[in-house]
């Protein structure tokens, strides 16, 4: 079946051709995702599409230099969303209560659900994609970016593009490892080792070792990649973006 | 292409058959959402299978006693799942610091994607779906019911089995309406109204506003479905499991 092939070939692609993606299949991509489960059919979500030059440029700057953010041709940023729902609500004599971290996350969730969706449909028309995690990073600088106004955060960001490289398919866990049957059975140290013994074994692993000059992978992860100091100060940035977009009001 | 066919075509399901989902299908089900993209390939997530009768009465409970949950042969309940690496990592002489919120998001949208790619894979294999945004509300008690370690916080949950319905689509707001070129163009009260013109002159509407009593569609949203109480209700169970699960450490 296509839509499996589709979903069980996904490669991230890092590098992108110039060429411009056709209005209307960028239509059709968003419209998929619009079809996406939405909590209530609120749909509590915006999508932001960056194509001018300029503005992928700054954007790329602001995504921590990522050289595909100006090289493709076109910039998804996901956004919760309650700005419009709000407004339609104090437009009906209906009082709005979603200044909260649960209507926040309930925007998230709708928001995910949306790219992912757009994420396949790219996928299906034979574009590449790569998610943005630093969009979640860098939120306090995109809300001033895009101009996003109270109760609108950006979640995540999808690169989208005609592929100019052909990566395999990256490794992944053991789907037994992934998967807890009727509850959750914590791992031995045992478990632990035979979950990651392949990925620790890869020819990658050895050249990033090599290259960070760590003991092993793990190593990498929590010295280099995403660092304690890190994720505490871009936990930070985050919570305030949630409080000054007006989602951190949880009292009564 | 059918790819853009099944996103295009989903309907959520609310009434199931009882047949079961072969072992094979649903392995192949997760395996699609675990190629989804994954920060940094972390794969911070877990999945739990619930097939057992009685478990289903369960968590149809805890699930609002939405009755597809106890009807349908299967519930995937997706969790951000820190504990797995975590573990890796302190076997591997590597000091992970991953107990903040940062990294309870990253892990969150992790397994949104995960997720998404299980619901499109399902419903390629002509099977329905139902997301429970109830999953969140219940959290601390879900935690209970699977046995969830610290690292580990139930996100969503995906109903899947054979459709006992045939829905036709749910009505969307116009694309238009959701989309910003470039940058976030705020909305005027001539914009809401066109937005929201089609969804409110629905015969659903005219329905639900005539059995609800109420002026129009946004005071049901405002005063029944989603109300201030509750959503302040649910924001403290939420971040109160956020808390309890190791990720709200955001100092150093």
């Amino acid at each position: 079946m296509q839509t499996l092939e589709t979903l069980l070939n996904h490669k991230t692609i890092r590098n992108y051709k110039s060429d411009p993606i056709p209005q209307e299949m960028l239509d059709t991509i968003l419209e998929a995702g619009f079809r996406a489960s939405t909590t209530g059919n609120m749909q509590v979500y915006s999508v932001v599409v960056t194509r001018d030059e300029q503005k992928r440029k700054d954007l790329c700057k602001l995504h921590f230099n990522q050289k595909m953010v100006e090289q493709a041709p076109v910039l998804l940023t996901f956004c919760a969303d309650f700005n419009r729902f709000n407004k339609w609500c104090e437009q009906r004599n209906a009082n709005p209560g979603y200044d909260n971290f649960l209507s926040f996350f309930t925007a998230a969730i709708d928001a995910l659900l949306v790219a992912q969706n757009a994420a396949v449909a790219a996928e299906a028309y034979g574009l590449g994609i790569c998610y943005l995690g630093t969009t979640t990073y860098q939120a306090d600088k995109l809300i001033e970016f895009f101009n996003l106004p109270k109760g609108v955060v950006p979640i995540t960001t999808l690169v989208v593009g005609y592929p100019a490289e052909e990566p395999g398919l990256t490794d992944r866990l053991p789907a037994k490892g992934l998967i807890h049957n009727e509850t959750y059975r914590d791992y031995s140290p045992q478990d632990i080792d035979q979950i990651y013994k392949e990925k620790e074994s890869l020819p990658l692993t050895a050249r990033l070792i090599e290259e960070n000059q760590l003991e092993n992978l793990a190593q990498i992860f929590t010295q280099k990649r995403y660092t304690h100091k890190d994720n505490v100060h871009f936990s930070k940035v985050f919570l305030k973006a949630l409080e000054d977009q007006g989602f951190m009001n949880n009292d009564l």
